[in-house]
């Protein structure tokens, strides 16, 4: 199993946790729903602490619930406990095996709120640390850069929040899997623009709202397949000073799609490729919105925004697998770096 | 007034705000202590999300108390209002003028939260908006790189966690301007690493702890004064991917000073420096940590772990100025971007 494997197996990945898991997680948000819930706290580390960025968004947009990134140094470092109080506490790991984040999924069981593990690993030490366990059923993942965890992990908290809402299991989160089967179609667009950026050492990645957990997760697989150093940033974030690294030729790769955030962001790529002569890479369904880019990468239509990141991450994954190929670099031996990352 | 004259400006900035400013803060956190505060929600943009980032250790330490970093996004793009229910929400924003994050602290006012904008412009939108106002007496900050009102908001954070605490003022934060004063005498051997590595066009800023928010502030200066794409990152989160990055001559900036963090990130500059024969500049307190690089600027001892980033900040701001004029910048003049951002 290559990571490109992985990669292509994602429509099948989210369609088996839809299906087989769907139940276990309509449990969880109905145990969930007899709690008090007024916030949500969220351990997670690397690629999950991606996940965690998704779930922050949906949750705020979906339930009205505030989110909190745990920073889990705080316990293992410091050895503090936060008070949970009425809080809904989730560990996103997908080896389950990170101390740091176990810790935190520990402190809250024992303090009596409702816990539970997201993890490819139903047997780790952090699913056995919280009192419920999605399981996100993605089959075993031996590439050391993770892809089909992540979008397993973003499908697990999707579902989560309709069974949170108790509105039943929506028709487009249904429209996943095929949604991701269509954007595995711009592999050979991707393979080309990857091609042509073969000699990239750095880039910003802009995107904003639920597409920001896309960015963070694209210059990661840049940075650890690819070496390419790659700064993700909000577009709002990225006005504030990051935008004076944009000269003539500089790469910006931006997520772009339809939707509440388009308007802010073409406005911002219209400025970095009319005036700075930034070289832009646009990801988007909408065909004017990738006109904006010297290069573009087509992105599956009618996904709605709170859904667009498992999809929108599908053709980034591509990219920067044939980037680092095109590099001459191993996508299956990214350097100095384990698959499973024990943090404290 | 350039920004080096903030810069230096900066042990008379937190004097005069602990001075002058405390009786107002501690009434503030009297205010707050007489309300059921479950959790913090913190809104900001730019640098002054670093300074978010410092609150949310900072509140967790000392207080136990769960921090969120708002998505302003969801409010302003999305247009829905999360409900705050037990949190005191913060705005923090030097000039107190962004849309955003004006509205998260609109909406929570509205819900009958408790409300404080952490502000350099006491009658901005910002203040109006917000219960409480602390107003961080910074004076006129002229360049479009803020450091001396970032310092001010960390120490408003810092004396308010003491006021809601009850505990009255700690001596240690009364003596931060003197540590503060110490730092600036780095500015010979920060001007002198700057110059080494004039020709840096990538890096990697590595802390944990409360110095994530000095990594993360650093790595802004560094891009929007000197054009570097620095990468921030907690020393935990680094070996799940960026790791990849490091080859020889890569230059890697790590903050790290004594503390609960120090051994923890002690191990990863052995095995950047020893292993991967990263480029490594360090800054510490501890000689045999500051041995650890190949470059090092000193820090003042005696700053406990959670005033740190107050300080460490300083020989920082003065390694991105220095590092500006060696590659033949202007640093009063960052090219694309405005002092005041409006966003969103």
């Amino acid at each position: 199993m290559s990571v490109r494997d992985e990669i292509l197996e994602q429509p099948a990945a989210t369609a088996r946790l839809l299906n087989e898991g769907g139940p276990a997680i309509e449990a969880v948000g109905r145990a969930v729903r007899q709690r008090a819930v007024e916030h949500v706290v969220i351990a997670a580390r690397g690629t999950s602490d991606h996940a965690a960025i998704y779930a922050q968004y949906l949750f705020g947009v979906a339930l009205r619930i505030p989110v909190a990134l745990a920073a889990p140094s705080i316990v293992s470092l410091y050895g503090v406990e936060p008070r949970f109080a009425r809080s809904l506490v989730i560990g996103i790991s997908q080896s389950g095996a990170s101390p740091d984040v176990v810790g935190v999924v520990e402190a809250a069981h024992r303090q009596g709120v409702p816990t539970i593990a997201i993890t490819n690993e139903p047997s780790s030490p952090l699913a056995v640390a919280a009192e419920h366990v999605i399981d996100v059923r993605a089959g075993p993942e031996l590439a050391v850069a993770a892809t089909k965890t992540y979008t397993a992990e973003l499908v697990a908290i999707a579902r989560l929040v309709e069974a949170i809402r108790g509105t039943g299991e929506e028709r487009a989160l249904r429209e996943v899997p095929a949604a991701i089967e269509a954007a595995l179609a711009a592999e050979d667009v991707a393979r080309a623009v990857a091609v042509a950026h073969a000699g990239m050492r750095t880039a910003t990645v802009l995107g904003r709202g639920f597409e920001y957990a896309t960015v963070r997760e694209w210059a990661l697989k840049l940075k650890e397949l690819a070496r390419v150093v790659a700064d993700p940033y909000s577009a709002a974030d990225f006005r504030h000073g990051p935008l004076a690294l944009v000269e003539p030729g500089f790469p910006v790769l931006a997520v772009a799609p339809s939707g509440a955030v388009a308007a802010d962001l073409i406005a911002l790529l219209r400025e970095i490729r009319g005036e700075y002569r930034g070289d832009l890479v646009v990801l988007s369904d909408r065909p004017e919105i990738r006109d904006l880019g010297q290069w573009a990468i087509p992105l599956p239509g009618g996904v709605p925004d709170h859904l667009g990141p498992i999809v929108s991450i599908v053709p980034a994954q591509l990219f920067a697998y044939h980037l680092t190929i095109a590099r001459g670099l191993d996508p299956d031996a990214p350097r100095h770096i384990s698959k499973v990352t024990r943090t404290r």
